[in-house]
């Protein structure tokens, strides 16, 4: 399929893509717009000029309202942003509704109700529990059952480029706990699935209605304080040691764009519960990368998930519990078997013992002041071409006193 | 202080309480009132006849508006509603806006960003350390030196009196994970603090700062299906044990009705580090009471609660974390040290090793479908009428297949 609009080569914006997007410019109000090479297309413009339907989901200032009314709208809307974009015809038309992303103001792309951080990559669970609890079993017996997963705060998800402050807290001492800024500041490489439709207060969403009710992919930096985790998660699981930020990527990559992405996830051993099982293949072939102050660190592979989005969706309502327009339901850091394709720091440098170098001449264990993590994905597309997700960026700044 | 309006002997809504709540008639749409004897003040209509500043903060279907109002409107708003409800020659403009309680509908009184719910209650911790930890210390290193707590399912913060549905999970088989309607359905009675005036992200809100923040306090029930609980929570906390529900009462009680409950609390040994001094007396002599099918079995004492309200804010908010309007924080369960002032089913039967005997003749272990649970909460008054909070209600029904 071809664009009217100039796509460079490795852009990861070409017109199967078509991620969407909260801009702003020149003092505007902030409105939905999808990314196109380098370019960003005012879909609230468009909309304007009764080039595409219902204003009123695009001139906001996130895209909830759009993503709650449903696939039987997503699935048109794309379709229509597609043939505008590949019809010479509209070219004329359309043209001036396209401004060059270097010159708009990216914002958070959708209000987060509920935000679940789940921990799904068998590799990052394994390592965590070496480096925890080493001399016991690394996986704890839950762990192949159920998505294991806990609630974050909400408040403090945050768009790319949100200053890290370097979060304050208890850590343990050598006499009682001790208070300062983190020793241990750490990111997580994930992918968070990002609800459109609601479910009703008592509905289950079963795996086989996950496309009705979830509208894209987001990439996600859950930010961890290790330290003020490893003291404070007993019994009730992490709180202030992930609670200061998480940052997510400004483009959400609607679940369409992925078709060519999905593949069969590792088969699960023991068979999970009939409420989790999944015969479609969701699995997704994303590939991240995880930049240090401007080099790869990592690459890890999203394919090797052992629980996949429509099982943590299923999980999570199985009681009744209802999903809202936001909620960002994350995978947990995502990890492979090798070393290069670890998600976070505290496992690339086990815990602190085998320092990173950095072609630099650098050495990191946890992040320092002054540090940039960018975190990037891409996915195969359907005509051959790359599917980016844009990338999720943040720079440490020191602590406040 | 004395209203011209008829409060009822032991009625808990005298005109030194005048908790919030939202409310309709008729077919009206919700609207903010206060609660005095055995009616509500209906606020919206006060402030149309020009008889209360800003309508807009009334004529809302939550109080989030209002409570983001802060500190310097709450207070000389509650002093013209007492002006009001006082000063006899305001009777005949004012006495349209009542309506009898009995014909009115009361809503989810505010919108909640964020829920935490904390474990502050010395005994309910050790209680549990010992039910499920049997052998080993019942309070875990961390519990003496910060507020434990996690994030809750903001989703499911629901009204007394919503139904609330045994939820379906997995727990822990003989041979492995069973999934089906929870055995071990149990409440937790709690109150919550509820925040007003949001902070800005990076911003601490010391103890100092607590009644600039804090609108006020409401009735919580924690729902929590204990058996799920048990098989999901290590790692990372409960998910779905207490996702399916958390109930509140309809009203919220002003924290400048609760002047003469503030008790000092607990001494603490160790003394918190700095960040959790609290000079101030913030322990609440709150008096809780459980009703099961009618029937009082517990009373739980709030005065003894170890971690106070501004240390669970000043808490939250030391790694830079934001509160928002309408966040949530709940005390955790509240059990004081005998057996008959345990606030949870699993400590008052022993994890179900010691029925509870109902005068009906009826025995319970955790709840039955058709169980009803009642609490409520009264407090001391400024002239020594009882400030009362209501109650929060619910009815189990059997689960959805």
């Amino acid at each position: 399929m071809s664009t009217w609009v100039p796509v460079p080569e490795g852009s990861g914006f070409g017109v199967t893509n078509l991620p969407y997007g909260v801009f702003s410019q020149r003092g505007e109000l902030p409105r939905v717009g999808v990314a196109i090479g380098d370019h960003v297309l005012d879909l609230a413009e468009l909309a304007g000029a009764g080039l595409l339907a219902d204003r009123r989901w695009f001139a906001a200032g996130s895209l909830n309202a759009f993503m709650s009314a449903g696939r039987a709208v997503w699935q048109p809307t794309r379709d229509r942003i597609i043939t505008l974009l590949t019809d010479m015809s509209y070219r004329d038309e359309v043209e001036p509704a396209l401004s060059p992303m270097a010159d708009v103001e990216l914002h958070m792309p959708f209000a987060v109700p509920d935000y679940v951080d789940f921990y799904s990559s068998r590799e990052h669970a394994a390592n965590l529990g070496r480096i925890l609890r080493p001399g016991s079993e690394p996986l704890l017996p839950n762990w192949t059952h159920l998505p294991v997963g806990y609630h974050g705060r909400s408040a403090t998800v945050v768009p790319s480029g949100t200053p890290i402050v370097r979060p304050s807290g208890q850590r343990r001492g050598d006499h009682g706990p001790v208070f300062g800024p983190t020793q241990k500041l750490d990111i997580e490489a994930e992918i968070g699935c990002v609800v459109g439709m609601p479910s009703a207060l008592g509905q289950r969403v079963p795996t086989t209605a996950f496309r009705d009710h979830v509208f894209g992919f987001v990439l996600v930096n859950d930010w961890s304080a290790r330290d003020v985790q490893a003291w404070e998660y007993q019994p009730l699981g992490p709180f202030l040691s992930k609670s200061f930020a998480t940052s997510i990527a400004p483009w959400v990559v609607p679940v369409e764009a992925l078709e060519a992405a999905r593949v069969r996830p590792p088969e699960q051993d023991p068979p999970p519960l009939p409420y989790l099982r999944c015969d479609e293949p969701w699995g997704l072939d994303i590939r991240l990368a995880i930049e240090l102050n401007g080099h790869v660190v990592s690459r890890p592979p999203f394919a090797g998930m052992y629980w996949t989005a429509p099982q943590q969706l299923a999980h999570t309502t199985v009681n009744g519990a209802v999903v809202r327009t936001g909620d960002l339901l994350a995978s947990g850091t995502v990890s492979g078997p090798t070393r290069d394709q670890r998600g976070s720091l505290i496992e690339l440098t086990w815990n602190g013992n085998e320092p990173l170098e950095l072609p630099d001449g650098a050495r990191r264990v946890f992040l320092e002041d002054g540090d940039t993590v960018r975190i990037t994905a891409t996915a195969p597309g359907t005509d051959g071409t790359p599917i980016g997700f844009g990338g999720v960026v943040g720079t440490v700044y020191p602590a406040t006193e």
